[in-house]
């Protein structure tokens, strides 16, 4: 048996197609362009990459951007009251703050400073409290997580009652894509590496997420056969044929898990492509809920 | 094999004890009397009961309490009025406000006007989001939830690496227990009226934790044996003998669950008596960081 292959590409690439129309019918409709506002704060290499990406991918679908950069240095205050600014600023309809933010930052004061209708990045307190609510429903879910939950369900696989092993409790994937989880009616196991006997639960699993950042750690024999196995790990691992000298390899053992599993998502063209889609999503979900505030 | 009972009554009554010491030493050292304030809107017979013994409860362990009443007609704008009083009266360290609120009344935009240092039900949505992220601590811990979690410390297993199974996904029990439980390292599943095969999952429990509102729905071949098993349910069904007409039951079969259990509470006298007593020792708590902001 050989796993369907779930085409993150190709997946979030319809996803801007419909959002570039959507763009597109708000600017015919006399509407303006939706804005994005990013703020880094420092100058690590990784956050300007990713700020870079998600600014030149607005572009591409027609948000406007507007980026803004502040030293390493930067007080708690000159970052909040920048974020004030933004809140006030009708031509920006989703704030996204890079993280991680430098160590003297209380980077839970700053999103929550964040205007909850502009919190497209979904981390404001507000938003992340409402996931893990019964009868409470965030305006905005952390994009990752929010992929992840595209692609499940672009499987078709129902998630009501099935059982669902989160690998991995960080507060960007693996907490909130368990909550999503539970909000849609699976059982959940949220795992770590506290976790006793890893492979045993994960083969209990029909719906498995890896998001632990280690490389090929999941197994084919810890996968429950049919399974639908979503792989977040993104790890680069020593490889001398490749030019650069290393390849991307996610948490599962692809070559292994693809011959278990019902669907998997490969690394990379997985989940990686779905973050910046569904930010680009959000940002339009933003301006469409301003415009008909104003309206 | 007979289960070892954790005695709920005795527990909670050692922590009265130890809160009122508290109160002591704090108007021995000149400090006022920590104080609680109680916000009940409407006249749910329910409400106005547990209200009462919260009070009754405060005033024997020498806290100070300010009851307040609304009318069920009470607009959005006079309870948050209300609560903003509360926040500015130096007297009042603790806020409670008891739910449920009537149904024309944004709950969440009440719990979120609370000062979050006077937030002793744990129900701000800020501690409520603390819950479900790594590296961020709650400042208060709902009640019942942090009731569980100390009756689970007193037999002395280790939560790190355990399997924690938490039957049902409520907001003021079931995911914030499955929250702290996670928070300690525990491998948690979160199940519920969708899941399948509940006997299944519920023996794979170390500790176990049902908080469903079904009379004894866990029946003795669902447990573990030597699991820590905490009841939370306590439902009325009839009973012709008592006099009354009715006994209170959990939602865990007693009788069958002790021969197999190593730990378990029985209902009454388990869970039950922890929730006021948590409270107390949270408004304690508030007293004394508010002393502490003073000094």
């Amino acid at each position: 048996m050989s796993a369907q292959i779930i085409d993150g590409n190709a997946i979030a690439e319809k996803l801007r197609v419909e959002t570039a129309a959507e763009v597109e019918a708000m600017t015919r409709a006399g509407l303006p362009r939706p804005g994005l506002a990013t703020v880094l704060v420092g100058e690590r290499k990784d956050s300007q990459s990713y700020v870079g990406m998600k600014r030149k991918r607005a572009g591409e679908l027609g948000i406007e951007s507007f980026g803004h950069t502040l030293p390493a240095s930067a007080s708690q205050e000159e970052i909040e009251s920048l974020v004030k600014e933004l809140n006030a600023d009708a031509r920006v309809n989703g704030i996204l703050v890079q993280l991680p933010l430098p160590d003297h930052i209380d980077d839970e004061k700053v999103l929550n400073a964040i205007s909850i209708e502009k919190d497209v990045d979904g981390f404001h307190p507000l938003n992340i409290g409402r996931l893990a609510q019964k009868g409470r429903e965030p305006l905005f879910v952390p994009c990752t997580p929010d992929g992840v939950m595209y692609l499940i369900e672009q499987t078709g696989t129902p998630f009501k009652g099935a059982n669902a092993v989160v690998l991995g409790r960080s507060n960007i994937v693996g907490m909130p894509a368990a909550l999503l989880l539970v909000k849609r009616d699976a059982t959940v196991t949220i795992c770590h590496s506290r976790s006793k006997d890893l492979a045993g639960v994960c083969r209990q699993a029909d719906i498995l997420v890896a998001a632990v950042g280690r490389p090929e750690m999941v197994r084919g024999n810890w996968i429950k056969p049919g399974a639908v196995v979503i792989d977040v790990g993104t790890n680069a691992v020593p490889d001398p044929t490749a030019k650069k000298g290393y390849k991307w390899v996610g948490d599962v053992c692809f070559e292994e898990a693809k011959e278990v599993a019902g669907w998997i998502t490969p690394v990379p063209g997985g989940v990686g492509p779905m973050t910046i889609a569904m930010l680009m999503r959000n940002t339009v979900r933003a301006a469409q809920y301003a415009a008909k505030k104003l309206a």
